[in-house]
């Protein structure tokens, strides 16, 4: 079934409003199996005449966002019923929920406000429960094959319409039975040409399964997207290749793994972080229940703060400077003394502009996982890039290291 | 000038990824006085020609993002190579960079990355700081009278492409005059509606003037476009009006104007966080010069750490809670104590989605401020958000808090 959205709204292509409508509604359709072949964002007015033709004349189901208000350059309504060739007329049951919705406010209904009990003849009214623009629904037998909905743009009243009033009615025009899964597995420690050329060729191979690949900074996802049996036969080639490099098979991110896993074993982490400069413990308590397994970080940015906070020997910043394996070990093993906790990361690097040597340029980060029992795993990384991206990158390198340690 | 924007993924339509370059480059385009005409969204790999092919029929330029990395569903470059009629080669310079960004990293380039060095004859290679895609360009007199752009889909590499390479083209194709400025003013502790209503009537009075308003969590960015007197008259007017809740004349980030001012005054900042868990100190840290003014942070996520890193006393924690503003104090205190800082900011709150009461509802944050003079400036926040939204603006609120306590 062939859907495209349409979302109206100069507000949109200013940039002043992130249309959030888009994503939205695909992970809604997702579980039916359906997915948005195209959408367009158009401005208020006349330009949303042009897209609906278009869209019309591939289309099963279209779409519309936005444009019911009850300004003039609200237009969906006209241009819809102008582009089905049927008459507008006012409904009595809009009507009367128009004006049930401003008694209820005690406030006085507008002139302007009488047009959004509009509807084109034939077409079916969708309650709107959080505002006065009602939704329509011209079925495919109006549209000339085309089922068309429109949709109030503000997120609350279009998304109780979409489950409550669409679902239904896209189930009933796709005959849905069985729904599509989706299942997405996140990697890291791999780029993506380098898993692609791993397991590209093998997982196309596989009858029924879609797939899709988005690499983050540090991180590619695959999705598989199929009946069970697809997608269970992707996940065993993925597992088989790369299990090494996965970080989760529902899609959580590496900071919620991390954060799960600790919870399991019942294990306090503390942090000491330099180059990162507090990004990892900010991830990690992004997560609900971080308070659980997070006690303890150690911002230590200055020399100083590594020797006072932690305990590092000033002797041994001196001998192998501060980005070197021996003062991130002593900070994993002073994060872990000072906070009583079951493991401890650390992390010192450089994360530039200036900074660099030849020796250790720009981008290199030492990182040691310390556990109570006395292990220690020591990494070196080198990730050449801006400031920000160099956090993230090493952050995701901690991390995924933290979580092996776990293992 | 008729733009349109088509960005590609399969993700986006999917709803896994949200669309955020629409907005961007819409924020981007706005101080040049141009906009998007129209926007579309359509799934990697063929879907990409219609929209393409339909776009070129009425456009001056038309910009596409994604599908130029190394995967068989990565069919922009292809796809626009046919379009215009013009053969793919492989570009010299760009396949250079591409061996030099794997020497770098010290990885081996696989096949599959080769093709990103291929051009369309006559077009142009837009190099790539951040990543293995360059962009290209291809000017109007090869694409039939549209100049059209191909960017990398990932936002950290084509966000300095776009503003690097795309602009002055796009000035350029535009014949925009040079005497047309920008100036970006941000302000914060200030609702949108509450700004507009404050200074909009006379900012809108100012001839030759054009606005732009963006609200982000916890911020207000105000766009000032036009020629240097209409600019340095709306600049009169809202410093006039709403100077206390300026950040920046320059669009500069608050944590970046913190760590300017304390660098200014010679000033050392010690963080304390609970709450926020660390994103105080990863945005501070986020400024290239930090190191010259951050040196401790603390972050003391459980009770115990309160005590063991900065000796928040046991019984203010049992007498006043956690979240208070004696313990905020006490933090605040501790930090500067332990850290030998000229000023420490400290939060502790309820981030939630669980952990609060009746009294201390869930985005409650007690912030202090205080200074090696003894003074000492406490807030309270009430920020009932979801989690990462909570730390974002409890984060927002404690820097500002730094930046009056620095004035």
């Amino acid at each position: 079934m062939h859907i495209e959205l349409i979302n109206t709204g100069t507000e949109l292509l200013l940039g002043n409003t992130q249309n959030t409508h888009l994503a939205w509604i695909g992970r809604e359709l997702f579980p039916l199996g359906l997915r948005i072949a195209k959408q367009c964002t158009v401005p208020d007015g006349d330009a949303i005449r042009e897209a609906l033709v278009d869209a019309l004349k591939v289309s099963h189901v279209v779409i519309i966002t936005g444009g019911l208000g009850p300004t003039s350059d609200d237009l969906t309504r006209e241009i819809t019923a102008e582009a089905i060739g049927a008459d507008l007329i006012e409904d009595e049951a809009a009507m009367r929920s128009l004006e049930e919705f401003f008694a209820k406010r005690k406030k006085v209904m507008v002139e302007s406000n009488r047009k959004q009990a509009l509807c084109p003849v034939g077409a079916d009214i969708l309650p709107n429960k959080n505002g006065t623009a009602p939704g329509i629904y011209v079925p495919p037998r109006l549209g000339n094959g085309t089922a068309i909905f429109l949709l109030p743009g503000p997120p609350r009243e279009l998304y109780p319409m979409f489950q409550d009033e669409i679902i239904p009615r896209l189930r009933a025009l796709a005959g849905i039975d069985e729904a599509q899964k989706m299942q997405e597995l996140k990697f890291i420690g791999i780029g993506e040409s380098d898993l692609h050329d791993l397991v590209d060729a093998q997982l196309a191979s596989i009858p029924g399964l879609e797939l899709g690949y988005c690499a983050r900074l540090g991180e590619v996802d695959v999705r598989l997207i199929g009946k069970d049996a697809a997608i269970q036969a992707g996940k065993n080639v993925l597992l088989e290749k790369i299990s090494a490099h996965l970080v989760s098979e529902n899609g959580d991110a590496l900071e919620k793994v991390v954060v799960n896993r600790l919870a399991e074993k019942s294990w306090q982490l503390a942090l000491a972080e330099s180059c990162t400069g507090g990004l990892i413990c900010s991830r990690i308590t992004d997560v609900a229940g971080a308070s659980n397994v997070f006690t303890h970080g150690f911002i230590v940015y200055a020399n100083e703060a590594k020797e006072e906070m932690i305990g590092v020997p000033r002797a041994l910043i001196e001998n192998h400077g501060a980005v070197s394996e021996e003062v991130a070990i002593a900070m994993a093993q002073g994060a872990l003394e000072k906070s009583g906790a079951d493991i401890a990361a650390a992390v010192t690097g450089i994360a530039g502009p200036s900074g660099g040597t030849a020796e250790k340029p720009v981008g290199t980060a030492w990182i040691c996982v310390a556990k109570k029992s006395g292990e220690i795993i020591t990494e070196k990384v080198l990730h050449p890039r801006d400031r920000i991206s160099f956090k993230r990158a090493v952050s995701q390198a901690v991390l995924f290291k933290i979580l092996q340690a776990i293992k």
